[in-house]
């Protein structure tokens, strides 16, 4: 189940950026689980990582490996080798040095990474015997075996393209990601690789990834779990033609918001394939003091069981809504100022039913399979936006049988 | 559906308290839905409310009306008065009016509370049209037609007495409680009456009653949402023959562990009864370096809808525990000093699956009906406990359901 038309894009090579699928039978046998991604010599990386005090050990070596200069990501679904102790932290530098054996790199440029069930040891021999076909395999053209290759309790592989136009030339983004449950991201997200042909520096690029992660990624929820393996990595070929970007040009801005657009894109993506989601939500809060606390309060709306069932009986239950606005720790938020409104119906004004609502004008918008819900708080001019799902049997479902 | 047993107890009568209910109609026609609670002229009372930002209209009369001397609550089900606007102000008032005209007290002394649908308007005639018989209907048995008439989607009534000799004399606690979902009271809980015929001043009722709110409808979650209109009261009808209850004196220490007792009790039979409930988990969050953060981390865990669902399913995914400690908040936590038990099983430690763990020992602790998780920080001393339950598909059922 998915929320809307989620067809994997056409994608374009990307010079200087091959992958490499195959199936390597970590948790399955049926399907590709292995995934190499490889960027040429002198391209520029950039990542950010889960905030969750727990990391997986793929992400504490991926991190440390980031100051070398990467090259390749490795990347395993169907364990998310976390909670795995110091033979988790061995396995993940084991994987790293097979492919660098392969490769001819250093284990150093290559960053390692793990999607699946928590708690089980790392099948490390199988990922080694897998290894050297994947490293056959790669090729440029690879994007949606790249983006099936990571998916777990994902129903569709998650891509996105787009060109920019720079002094003439043009710079290419491809992007692909996974994740459907365990989603909060907090400074990253799930898993999402994007590979560009842009000539840009890596403090650069970093700056930009890191902002644009924030504005799309960690603007997202399914359920409000943060995973303990998100990570979010960028790679520049420097192959187009482009003249490289300049830090505090016009063109670094429209890079950078060429770079959150692939994201906000990709994160979209995965609400879309949030577990069990039958609806796509968005939550509008304006008027706030500030970012924090529009965030704030679009997060504790998102993140409220009553409300996400509610909109998955389309039930205009607004009274749930505005309880979750009154418990999201607020200070001196006065009931008579907020209006709230589902699309462009207007439901709550003055402190209660808006006077001119109706219930079957909340209900033609709830039956939308994808609704925003704007909350106006009237205490300032912020203003930011949230993207969630409903909640529905098939959440459930899909987590008590995860590991059955 | 309900964990464990929840029969009703025989509650003997409180001197001094007596209780009438009714049918009024006022969501539907088959059992009492409004309650009158009164105490004898003299009597103290101390309550808490939810700290909601948006409190309902009751809550916000009876906030105003606490100041007086209070000796009726008004208690309705299946209309919270919430998100009513002034509306629902001048109906709170006009009900304490009307109760205060049949009864010759002061519209002061009435304290009006309401639960059950937010936003609709409170069928003030039709509680005005029932008020006589609920009058009618005054006496002290009615303990068990109290708990009944405020019950929402409750399955059982809630109630608990207890006794405390204090000098040779009998002092005996009735309370009763509703709720069963949106649950995650702060400060207060949903709706909880509790009677006494102690002597007692009303400044060290209220700060006795305080102290049992925090540490007992505080510690428990359903789903995470606060209602707009959490009560808890208590009444002391001073009509035992024990002596005054007096400040900081070891009389007072065991009054207060009394009433937390009866709190406590009550509170986990809101979590007993959450919606759809199967399980009832104890979180139990030790070596913490403050209350605050084991709370903050047991809170955590009971709202993590990924453990809740794994609960529901007995799975003893521990993962997605330990996911959730690790995305807590708590600053500089080593997953390699982290212990997680199921029950008496150790599951976790130094940073992963502990040696001895086997998944039939951590499966017989998941198929019981009721689990004692304790998750040890190694940080401290702090040890705090939060009841939740499980995440079943009938909470999503119940709560798609609500208001057809």
């Amino acid at each position: 189940m998915a929320v809307g038309h989620c067809d994997f894009p056409i994608m374009p090579e990307i010079p200087g950026i091959r992958l490499g699928t195959v199936c390597a039978g970590i948790k399955q046998k049926v399907r590709d689980d292995l995934l190499i991604f490889e960027a040429v010599e002198g391209s520029s990386c950039a990542a950010v990582f889960t905030q969750n005090a727990f990391c997986a050990a793929p992400v504490q070596v991926a991190r440390k490996h980031l100051a070398a200069t990467p090259r390749w990501l490795l990347v395993n679904s169907g364990n998310a080798n976390a909670g795995t102790g110091k033979q988790g932290m061995r396995d993940a530098m084991t994987s790293c040095e097979q492919l660098a054996r392969l490769t001819g790199g250093s284990t150093e440029q290559v960053l390692p990474f793990s999607t699946g069930v928590i708690g089980q040891p790392l099948p490390i021999d199988r990922i080694g015997a897998a290894l050297p076909e994947a490293v056959r395999n790669l090729h440029p053209a690879n994007w949606e075996k790249a983006a099936r290759a990571i998916m777990t309790t994902d129903t569709f592989p998650k891509g996105f393209t787009k060109t920019l136009e720079v002094d003439g030339r043009t710079i290419t983004f491809n992007g692909i990601a996974k994740g459907a449950g365990m989603i909060q991201p907090n400074m990253a997200t799930m898993l999402s690789f994007i590979a560009t042909d842009a000539k840009i520096g890596r403090g650069l690029l970093q700056h930009c990834l890191r902002r644009a992660a924030e504005l799309s990624f960690n603007r997202i929820t399914v359920d409000g779990d943060t995973s303990t393996n998100d990570a979010l990595v960028v790679m520049a070929s420097g192959l187009s033609s482009a003249p490289e970007i300049q830090a505090e040009s016009e063109n670094y801005q429209r890079f950078a918001d060429a770079l959150l657009d692939v994201c906000k894109s990709l994160a979209e993506a995965i609400v879309r394939d949030g577990e069990g989601a039958t609806k796509l939500i968005r939550i509008v809060v304006e008027e706030a003091q500030s970012d924090e606390e529009a965030v704030r309060v679009a997060k504790t709306i998102a993140h409220s069981p009553l409300v996400k069932t509610a909109f998955f009986a389309s039930d205009p239950n607004w009274g749930r809504i505005l309880a979750a606005v009154g418990r999201a720790g607020v200070d001196n938020m006065e009931l008579e100022n907020i209006q709230i409104f589902l699309d462009d119906v207007c439901i709550v004004r003055e402190g209660g039913r808006a006077d001119d609502y109706t219930e079957e004008a909340g209900q033609q918008v709830m039956d939308r399979e994808e609704i925003r819900v704007t909350v106006k708080l009237a205490r300032g001019d912020a203003r930011q936006e949230v993207l969630t799902c409903d909640f529905s049997y098939d959440y459930v479902k899909i987590n008590a049988e995860y590991r059955t």
